[in-house]
């Protein structure tokens, strides 16, 4: 989002309003490009990007084109509930790959969205519009509604109070309907999603719960409408949710807690 | 490191030394963490590190101990070079995993180290010292040897004058020697490691090239010392590299650059 230069505002953040210009499909930007995406003097741009690119947390090209910098994305690596999750993740992801040879997907709740962290795909699977990275709806992902059903109730109502957009003609827009799609979500433990996101992808997810019985992350496998049945999935995700969650050291006998 | 803090230093540059203090193994720090890793005084610390989460670039806890924002990390994922050659690594990677059922790692040159941007793991393989987002030496590991070898002669250079630490009795340290082997590499585009960086670890590297015919980064698998033989993991390895570099645009009349 363009932001105009406000004179009060600090240094500090108009350094960090340059960094984080750069975005999804906006991932290489000349000083004109970030100019333009900031809404900051021409200038100022060009000494925070190349402050940032001393840094290391830019990288500037021969033909003077910005990029996010590798030592930021290792920085990056260090976030919680991302390379760690990950790791203990992927052997269970690789398997659960092995057996159904279908997307396999690991998500975690950020601010009102659901954020990829991990993907595992075949190169003949389907064409899926999440990345590693990207973002995808709470209310007709399947990671998002395991996410949602588990959120403060807070997280729940500021969804439903901005109005639930349909991305297909299934997409749940009904607040009451979701609510009550929301307490199934939580009392499984899982969430089917059938073409509510994109038409032609159905998915299924479960739940990851940490040692305090919290949901820390939610998995999933996104195949292709009417290919394979739920019940030949379903109980292969949920297995391997049961299965990360121990290693992050979940015990049956611990309450999921939902506050 | 710890840096004092010389006034004449610019706002983001210190602002950027809060957030680089953040590293492996020190990834959740509190204030007087900061204090002691930047060598700032408490309020400016202070300052930085409530401004940097309020950019998300930082997460503080209830308890007051930060660690790296998922907002960051999201960032991280547009470096190239990253993400995008990760995911279109990835399904080669399985398949080179399911096949071998050995640790299996991506990494790209980052100043004079590899880094790991990629892995791959069993829970029954070997205890792995990398991770994702770790560092690799250049001289003693499969990856690193490959991304030497296609480097420019001042990074060679440059590895050879600050000197070849020994990790292990194996570890090639006289500089002719390794030279004699970056050429066997280079020529040959593969890379063998046996128990030079760690005792009981052997590693088999092959490059990945782009559509210029320049190395962007090496694949390798790692196995127990004695429990596989070479001649039955590096010809895998070879394939999987050759499968990707076609993915990126690289064609067998395409010359392999090493300027």
């Amino acid at each position: 989002m363009p932001r105009t230069s406000e004179p009060g505002r600090s240094v500090s953040s108009r350094l960090l309003d340059v960094l984080f210009a750069f975005e999804p499909g906006r991932s290489e930007m000349s000083l004109s490009d970030l100019v333009r995406s900031t809404g900051m003097p021409f200038a100022t741009v060009r000494r925070y990007a190349l402050e940032l690119t001393e840094a290391g947390a830019l990288k500037r090209d021969a033909q003077g084109i910005f990029t996010v910098g590798l030592k930021l994305w290792r920085l990056g690596t260090l976030a919680p509930f991302t390379e760690p999750l990950r790791s203990q993740a992927q052997p269970f992801m690789e398997d659960l790959y092995t057996a159904l040879r279908q997307h396999v997907q690991l998500a975690v709740l950020e601010g009102d969205e659901a954020v990829v962290i991990e993907r595992l795909s075949a190169p003949s699977a389907l064409g899926l519009v999440s990345q590693v990275g990207g973002r995808l709806p709470l209310h007709c992902s399947a990671v998002g509604k395991i996410l949602l059903s588990h959120a403060p109730a807070e997280v729940v109502d500021s969804i439903l109070d901005r109005g639930l957009r349909a991305y297909t003609p299934q997409t749940i827009t009904d607040p009451a309907r979701l609510r009550a799609e929301l307490a199934r979500c939580r009392s499984t433990g899982t969430a089917a999603v059938r073409a509510e996101l994109s038409e032609g992808a159905h998915s299924y997810a479960a739940r990851i719960l940490n040692t305090e019985g919290r949901v820390v992350a939610a998995l999933s496998v996104v195949v292709r409408a009417g290919s394979v049945k739920e019940h030949a999935i379903l109980p292969a995700v949920v297995t391997s949710g049961l299965s990360i969650s121990r290693l992050l050291g979940w015990q049956p006998t611990v309450r999921v807690r939902t506050d």
